[in-house]
């Protein structure tokens, strides 16, 4: 409407994490909230002597308008690992470099998603999956997670419809719930997807953080033929430079490619050959084990905190890889209350609310183990569990 | 539809002028055709030593997750050069840093174009700012510009109409055309587009990049009220970093921000902090002062071999700063068979066509005098001063 701005947006919310994120720049207050890598495993200086040989020897190359696709030896550099690591053939042309994981989101609903096109969702989901779909208008179907991945069942039920366009899924060590799909849960869910002519998008920023366990295939691997599947170097270099990618087929590389040039031409050029650099001068997969390793150590005493410290009524996931826990509460109990509760204690975590679309999931949390140290988790989750009985001696009380 | 891609992208064309630059790879052939800056004025070293300096400084707080709006001090740095140099008082929240202009078109057309809106349009018009539009399936209304810019009077008609959303404008150095608006023009568009409750949209990459006559202010500073400014640091810095930015009041900007937000949380940070750690270590305006007297003397090149080669039929414009030239044949020629044709002497430029919506413009074309050098535009264009009067020889016989 003239004088007015588009429809889109008045679906859409800013993210309350990212808002939550604004106040915790008070030092006083241990953030389990954000879902920040932690910037003590920033390859600071291997990245340093990677710009500079990028400088010096590629300047004008780095810094003049490129290809649409990205850097060719960086998108070969991940084809390559896919190839080697998940059994699935990728051509370096399959890989289109974006700004972050995030924009892959938003690119692939761009091309996908008509107003009224039925998104099929986890319960609960990644916040910036919801944003990036809300803006085009689709209508949201949500399918609850278990201990082994999604609901087949219910996925097969709702893939049905005339209108599901598409699977939004997190399989390893989602955000936020740090769920893994088993190995035969992901071959139903391909199957699924095929006999239904359903999209898949397969959002894997944490596939490298598993730090227990074995690596499991990606969907994506058994099917391509709709299939999407997204990464990032945002956990495993660092999320500053916004760099992820889209590994597709060309058939729909084609359509990502225009999508792409519309949005805002190329990525940052000068970054993806600094990455490109620091990876050939350097051991990712020694760099990598020294995140696993660490996270792994702090996810420990989280979860021993919990056992500790928090009343049995309280449940909680026990993650294989990544960066979050998911908790829940006894049912009368509001996350939104505890953590105004919380806060006044200075810790914080995100209320789980966000995370789901359809008003449910009060009662549940995220709570990060990547960015904070040892003893922070313990000094933070030992004002958490006072805040949570105390909030149950009130539930009593009343 | 199920299994189909989104009906948006049946209507979105790859970028013709990045599918041409493929083809220019080829050494011998001197090219007219992209729209790119003279690599031979990238400021590497400079650059280098500030890449340097932020990793060695600020290494923790450039490579992890930031704040949407992007690096306060550059945005200040932006806010600044705004207000002493427009008359127009600017905030460092009124700037957001994005992806480059091409980013900026897309954020704001996604907050304002609902399907069927009117986009009013300079014909010819920027590439990029069709594709971005586009996508959100508006009603493209054209509106010709002559010598002065914009023709008002059709304007005000268009305006007029109960869907006309916004009216997309390059009132510097247009790209393609290299028309320039005057000062009455500017403040005649600024009234008629208030009088309608219509948007602006002020693509303004080349403002600086003025080798003769005055600065003229922006559009946007005549009334702010449904204003979007856009910039970019890609022609005086250099575009590998895809930066650019949206100057808004805050009204608009915290819908703006909710978009960035689910479009890809931020611009990438290590390329902004790098960015102003240049400017603040170097004096940008006698960097841009170099660019601009190697453009000036490239563009008087240009036009003087047109005028000494080219058949007195063939007529173009005069541009007071930016890249481009712009070319009108005699209208029973085709731009498109010269391209062909030239293309086999090794010389190529981008036809017309692609920068009109409606079909028309077959008998124009654009060419670049950046990114060349004097001796190249010699050769270039006698050969295709060549091209163009065989093609006028045949029309005859035929």
């Amino acid at each position: 409407m003239k004088g007015q701005l588009a429809q889109r947006m008045s679906r859409t919310k800013k993210s309350f994490i990212r808002e939550i994120l604004k106040v915790t720049q008070n030092p006083d207050v241990i953030s389990f909230a954000g879902g920040l890598p932690n910037p003590d495993y920033f390859p600071i200086e291997p990245l340093r002597a990677a710009a500079d040989r990028v400088f010096a020897e590629q300047g004008r190359q780095a810094l003049q308008y490129a290809p649409t696709l990205g850097y060719e030896p960086l998108r070969a550099f991940i084809a390559q690992r896919y190839t080697d690591r998940t059994g699935m053939a990728v051509a370096p042309d399959e890989i289109l470099i974006t700004n972050g994981s995030q924009q892959a989101l938003d690119l692939v609903a761009k091309i996908l998603i008509d107003p009224g096109d039925h998104v099929l969702m986890e319960s609960p989901s990644y916040l910036g999956g919801i944003q990036a779909f809300t803006m085009y208008e689709p209508e949201f179907v949500t399918i609850p997670l278990g201990e082994d991945g999604i609901d087949t069942a219910l996925l097969a039920q709702k893939a049905a419809h005339p209108q599901s366009k598409l699977f939004y899924a997190l399989p390893n060590f989602q955000n936020p719930s740090g769920i893994t799909y088993t190995l035969e849960t992901r071959q139903a869910v391909s199957q699924i997807l095929a006999e239904n002519e359903t999209f898949l998008i397969e959002d894997d920023p944490y596939r490298e953080l598993r730090f227990m366990g074995e690596d499991l295939p990606p969907i994506t691997s058994f099917n391509r033929e709709r299939a999407f599947l997204l990464g990032s170097f945002s956990k495993i270099v660092a999320p500053g430079f916004r760099m992820g990618w889209i590994c597709a087929q060309p058939s729909l590389m084609d359509t990502l490619i225009t999508a792409k040039q519309g949005t805002d031409l190329h990525s940052n050029y000068v970054s993806q050959l600094i990455i490109h650099r620091f990876l050939q001068d350097n051991d990712l997969d020694a760099h990598i084990a020294t995140i696993r390793a660490a996270y792994k150590a702090q996810r420990e005493i989280m979860v021993a905190m919990i056992e500790e410290c928090f009343p049995p009524e309280v449940t909680f996931t026990l993650p294989e890889g990544g960066m979050f826990l998911w908790v829940t509460l006894p049912p009368q109990l509001s996350a939104m209350d505890l953590f105004e509760a919380a806060a006044k204690q200075n810790v914080v975590f995100v209320p789980g609310a966000p995370f789901h679309v359809g008003g449910t999931g009060g009662n549940t949390l995220r709570l990060n183990f990547s960015n904070t140290t040892s003893e922070k988790i313990e000094v933070g989750m030992t004002r958490l569990a006072q805040a949570i009985k105390q909030m149950m001696l009130k539930e009593v009380i009343r």
